[in-house]
């Protein structure tokens, strides 16, 4: 079963390629991408999944294992202030979140953090036993809001974001906490964080929101809209690398009653001490647990300085142009995809994803083509427009790749068997 | 209040230098520090709180970032076997544990493995609702069992280790965990592993150990002495880095029941399935969480190929005659400070402790005069021989300084008020 062949004439794609160009030109971005290092000639559009590597990075990594480490051995811990790391890098994750110095720490992975924040926040509304969430959150976080569930006695109840103002109103006083995800990680879609904020609060319950589609990108203003509880990885926008460590943002108004329920000597109130009682630490280093991966921590460190040279709100103006490009042109030339994000602007951040029975394979077929996008089962291809190194141009390139393979029928190649890729 | 100066001749100086050379030349891991980056002329007597960098890191680390992150993005995920990394460098790590392969998993840092085989092993023995552990075990062992205890009912008692076989008769039914430390950190007595883990069985408990003090310098042999459950760090003997990932080993008979009280979809059954219900993955994979540091779990990779030179036997034999030189030294040439590690070989690792009421200053001299080790509160100096790296004839070095540093009275200097240094 072909698809119709639409053909693409030349002019066509001159004039595409005109604009991009005109939209690169104007962009309030320009010139970022020679902050990555990127293969030349990839349209890398993953970076939703796994961010490019900044340059920075490098250097950084070298200094770490011979400067720091090699040179300084044990000594670097104070000399080289390994020790407050996860609070400095917190506090430049803090800086792209809109959340004060203080209050944003880095370290674990984003599902133990969820784990703390959720066990966290529980512990805040005492009396309160119902917690809701998206049934279509990524499934950590769903299966970490289980195992939390089952320790404090929580029930939980999903809605889709649109329905947790209702939810909250049938069950107001029972809740405890509104856990979402500012974008549905298939759909690309953007939920509206001050609102639903807003909503929770007048309930009496906590919000708690997992940034990890949307740090870098979007200006979340977490202290503005009185957010209670942030998590994320610093992996995807943020660039800190495959597995970077996350983050866990608290409020600071929280933070004397803040409890964590992954009590370690690094959040104690005097590690060194060596007290056989656990105090915690003023402040949210209390949410520290174990010693952190400090060359990770180091890696990501160099490459939030990204954001030293590019303001989150000019990436969010970038992505929104990009991402409006793409969507746009797919419309008008590949009109047998389902344009699955949002087209408001508010509704969208850096991703859009493209429903097709074929999905599959029309990852496998552009990545052949140098353009990489990523699958989400059973019939989502996505595509991350980091808006830092995506261009206008990229976007016009991924959706004349896409028009090809479906022309030449390369996504139903058999060596694409339709299975899960590891991305 | 300055101590006797004990003069050491020319004489006894040489003797002793002839005696370290001898010592070395015989040395079953003779050549090994040619596999570390270690500044010339340090004595480096730390490597039990953080290892030297192990050669192998520095190319490692720049591959992983250049040609894997870099050159590959989202498909070194597969091409470069990323997904896999945390069982393949868990069996790296199982093998000096004499471990089976599929028992052993890297990841996370030592407390969140502790906090996740504390509730493992409650889970394995209910209607059990005791743990006893070392009231003199490292503080985030403690802090994270009463944790683990508040959330499982569980009733903590103390003994010392010695004592542990008189808990067990007396509390035989209702003890669900034996949670020990192989060595003590403070002391560097090394507790009897099979005959605790013995008792344990005896009483239908489960042993659970803490190997962050032996890993590496000391054969454990988990699978013959029927160890449960262990974890430890990487970045002490390993020698992975600063916070390098940690590990959790579970015993193959346990892992069909195996329960992982942070589910995350690292260890999901099929995890891109995407599938909101947890379903654990067969074996010890399931005690995975999140999505580990690949920079840093590739850095450990990388230092532990050290083992692939070194056997961990060697290693063992080569710590019993560095450290029993050191003890004996200073015994005659230090009188004034008690060695507090025990000196049967059976119960001492690689590291020796020194009780002195001046210990920080004392400390702190030495690492003036190029001899690095650390200080534990309140009054204990911690020598630490990595075997692979530290030699006889470093230790005489270190000797000697001490009692240049007695003698001068450098340890009472006002540059070094009495605080904890953070090491």
């Amino acid at each position: 079963m072909r698809p119709t062949v639409l053909v693409v004439t030349a002019t066509t794609a001159q004039t595409l390629a005109r604009r991009a160009a005109a939209l690169d030109d104007a962009s309030p971005v320009r010139g970022a991408r020679d902050l990555f290092d990127l293969p030349p000639g990839l349209v890398y559009l993953d970076g939703n999944s796994l961010g490019a590597p900044p340059t920075a990075v490098r250097a950084a990594l070298a200094d770490a294992v011979e400067q720091q480490w090699g040179g300084h051995l044990v000594r670097a811990w104070n000399d080289d202030g390994w020790w407050e790391l996860p609070l400095r890098v917190g506090d430049r994750i803090g800086a792209i979140l809109g959340a004060a110095p203080g209050t944003t720490l880095a370290g674990d992975s984003t599902s133990i953090n969820l784990y703390k924040a959720y066990l966290a926040a529980v512990a805040l509304r005492p009396g309160r036993g119902v917690a809701v969430t998206d049934p279509g959150s990524f499934p950590t976080d769903l299966h970490v809001l289980g195992a939390a569930a089952e320790v404090a006695g929580l029930e939980v109840v999903t809605a889709r974001p649109v329905d947790v103002p209702g939810v909250l109103a049938a069950r107001s006083s029972e809740v405890a906490l509104v856990a979402l995800s500012h974008l549905d990680y298939r759909t690309g879609e953007l939920h509206d964080l001050p609102a639903l904020t807003a909503a929770a609060h007048e309930s009496g319950a906590l919000a708690l929101w997992d940034l990890c589609h949307t740090a870098g990108v979007v200006p979340v203003d977490l202290d503005r809209h009185h957010v209670d509880l942030a998590v994320g990885c610093g992996y995807k926008y943020l660039g800190g690398g495959p597995g970077a460590p996350a983050y866990l943002y608290a409020a600071a108004r929280h933070h004397d009653r803040l409890r964590n329920p992954l009590p370690g000597w690094n959040g104690h109130a005097e590690p060194f001490a060596m007290d056989t009682a656990y105090r915690p630490a003023p402040g949210v280093a209390r949410m520290r647990t174990g010693t952190p991966p400090v060359l990770a921590m180091l890696a990501l460190e160099a490459a939030l300085t990204v954001y030293d040279h590019v303001a989150v709100e000019a990436a969010r103006a970038a992505s929104l142009t990009v991402t409006g490009l793409f969507a746009g042109v797919v419309d008008t030339l590949v009109p047998e995809v389902e344009v699955v994000t949002p087209r408001t602007d508010d509704r969208r951040a850096a991703q859009v994803a493209l429903r097709h029975p074929e999905a599959y394979g029309i990852v496998r077929a552009l990545a052949a083509r140098g353009v990489v996008g990523d699958f989400r089962t059973p019939d989502v291809a996505r595509f991350g427009f980091a808006p830092l190194y995506v261009t206008h141009a990229d976007a016009v390139t991924a959706v004349l790749a896409l028009r090809a393979v479906l022309d030449a029928g390369e996504h139903l190649s058999p060596a694409f068997p339709n299975r899960s890729p590891v991305t």
